[in-house]
């Protein structure tokens, strides 16, 4: 059955929980069975809710914020752009691509970027 | 075995080959049984050479200018934002996200964009 989901508005609650949430507030908002690459060609798929919260935690002792620079809906995905800014002394840009199911939860997703893409301030 | 693959470099050709080049010319940079799915929940995956040449096929006649507005490597795989612009009225700045084979080959390739990032001009 096909569905509709606010993409726009569940990335920019994703940019905001990454910014001000726990790992696990994070992790929450993927679904039991998801998946995260990040960086994508960076060999490591992190498979459910427990390892992409695991994957989170090293942000828990950071000061972030978040900013989304440009989004594209695709149905049921989204392509966006973003700076996140790590202890007010390095910011990186990445582009992410996540699906989301029916009850708007991040199924996948994969986030491009390289140090091409990361600034010190 | 894993390789490497300068996507930047082909992600260039590509742009370029689109505003330039023939239907035949952009089916030519995709592989045998490439993916393309444009725009990305569109409801139509078109698979395989033959099925890509015909979707670009609508490009024959058009004018097309293409630029790069920004680009993000993942290994053998890229995200990109650009500008296309059609006929000198219509510009489209969709973000994509390709997967390449060990030859430089497309594999894959998703356009996310909607009604909302086409400007008449």
């Amino acid at each position: 059955m096909p569905y509709v989901v606010d993409t726009e508005a569940l990335v920019k609650r994703y940019l905001d929980t990454v910014a001000t949430g726990t790992s696990a507030d994070v992790a929450a908002l993927y679904s039991e069975d998801a998946t995260l690459e990040d960086p994508v060609g960076g060999g490591e798929v992190h498979i459910g809710r427990q390892a992409i919260q695991r994957f989170y935690t090293a942000l828990d002792a950071a000061e972030l914020s978040t900013e989304l620079l440009s989004f594209r809906s695709g149905g049921h995905e989204a392509a966006f752009a973003f700076g996140i800014t790590v202890g007010g002394a390095m910011r990186i840009e990445p582009i992410e691509v996540m699906t989301f199911d029916r009850d708007g939860l991040i199924t996948s997703m994969k986030a491009y970027w390289s140090q091409a893409d990361v600034t010190m301030l």
